[in-house]
């Protein structure tokens, strides 16, 4: 096969690179993502691809948003996307070449299960902590979409029966709601209104930031900041609650953590969430492997070329 | 392929029945569990099958508790049982024949999503409603029982963060703790002790009953008993968040309910269960399929020569 391209589209950066069969990146670029609808988009990625090879073999896009079958379903995090696009269809009619569209956090949890933090992962769940919880899931080996497209939803299983909190997606007790940072940094306004102690939002302004990045909730819990210490207690259980049922129900043999938090916060925080989730597990003697993703940046890219290869030989 | 048997091991009774590849199962024979260990239920099996068939091509056993590779991990509702005992093995010595060993939910939803109220599923859960909660995952078509044989624990997913209840497993929070039978028993004590009104135990002494089985729940319910309904309304949300969880991230498109309570509430009480998990779905829109088992005490059989042939085709 010929160079397999990777295109990792993100709510704020496009990344792209020609990816080996043994999952090495390499000739990357990165664009600022447009903010003018699907065609300006699509030409960014048109000639992007093109910039790395004018006749790639095939080509992977992981997109940030559900997408099904080569089609956009939603685009929660881009303007000007209203309507679905077929944006597979559209990018191969235009590269010659066959192109795969898959959601981002299936995509990177597909990149690091077969060549990061996971690699040889049989079972595995990728837990995707930023802004929301992303997940995928790495069934039998293999990336596992559901019919629909719409598996992996990590972020939005119910993790509360009696008073549950409201998610962003407009639902009740999702686990996104707890642990998801936007739902974070609610918390920290409610909790500080309610008399809380916390210099969060000093930590904040030092650091020349307008949000609660990853790196303040690492400062502020390195600080024994009062809320952002409860909040994260809290966000820990949640993702416990919610990754022993994944692991009762799917027998997970590895755990992969990624985004903006579990980067920062490092194997620390996944051995916390390991310690909260086994009392909850049937099997909790069974070794399974808890670890940060260990591709950086390039989990996305990786993880769509090897979706396109996949496509490929299943043709 | 000659004859395949399946049989059905549980905590009351041992059924057995010579099973055709199109799931039909005949030359039923139904005996009463054993009660003095391992040899005596493995001499009774073997016995059982050979009368069905003296050479059988293939058999397969759904048995009442975890089991891996072939091996009996726990034995909980079996009288005798204290260690691990390589069933699958020492049956196969004895008929001389490749003996198949799988869980009973796992076995009684590989039955249904066959043969029964599923045939057709690709990605299918089998919840069984009885004394506690089971539960047998269909992935891609095929059952799913994870690396260490202990994937579809649906019972044990978590639902409450909270104020979980404490569960038989020892758990706390499992749905299982709000909609198993013994659960929802000791909630009526609790509930009655508290004052609440209840006619269940006149129920089920009129019915001539020593515990609230199935039947006497539907006449409880039937009659609008305010005990009865309060607890039914928490054990159907309870399920609804388990099944929630497991529907946003495995894409299901069949839901198959079975066990006393499902087959006794029948085809309404899956239809509330439904419509209490549709709004805490990310694509409550996709079309999937709400049944009650169909094949009664045969699923077990059904799914245990099903496994069995499986097995044979993967060789």
């Amino acid at each position: 096969m010929g160079t397999v391209v990777g295109v990792d589209l993100g709510g704020t950066n496009v990344l792209a690179a020609a990816v080996s069969s043994d999952g090495e990146a390499t000739d990357h670029i990165k664009e600022t993502t447009p903010t003018g609808g699907p065609d300006e988009v699509i030409e960014l990625l048109v000639e992007m691809v093109t910039s790395i090879d004018d006749s790639p073999a095939a080509v992977g896009v992981g997109f940030p948003g559900p997408v099904s079958q080569g089609v956009v379903i939603e685009a929660p995090n881009l303007a000007g996307w209203t309507e679905p696009v077929k944006l597979a269809k559209r990018m191969a009619k235009r590269l010659k070449a066959p192109v795969t569209l898959g959601n981002d956090a299936n995509v990177g949890t597909l990149g690091e299960a077969r060549h990061g933090a996971g690699a040889g992962a049989v079972n595995a769940l990728g837990c995707w902590m930023g802004t929301g919880i992303g997940g995928g899931l790495i069934i039998d080996g293999r990336l596992f979409e559901g019919q629909s497209g719409t598996a992996g939803e990590l972020g939005h299983v119910p993790v509360e029966m009696t008073s549950p909190r409201r998610c962003g997606c407009g639902r009740w007790g999702c686990v996104e709601a707890y642990a998801g940072r936007a739902s974070m940094r609610a918390m920290v306004d409610r909790l500080i209104a309610e008399g809380g102690s916390s210099e969060m939002v000093e930590i904040m302004e030092d650091k020349g930031k307008t949000r609660f990045t990853s790196s303040v909730w690492k400062k502020a819990l390195k600080n024994g900041d009062e809320v952002a210490t409860a909040i994260m207690d809290e966000a820990v259980i949640a993702l416990g609650i919610a990754l022993a049922g994944m692991i009762n129900t799917l027998d997970l043999d590895t755990l992969i953590f990624g985004g903006g938090l579990a980067e920062k916060l490092g194997q620390d925080h996944v051995d916390r969430i390991e310690e909260v989730t086994l009392p909850r597990l049937m099997a909790p003697d069974v070794k399974r492997r808890w670890v940060v993703a260990s591709l950086g940046d390039d989990s996305g890219v990786v993880g769509a070329a090897e979706l396109a290869r996949a496509a490929e030989q299943a043709v």
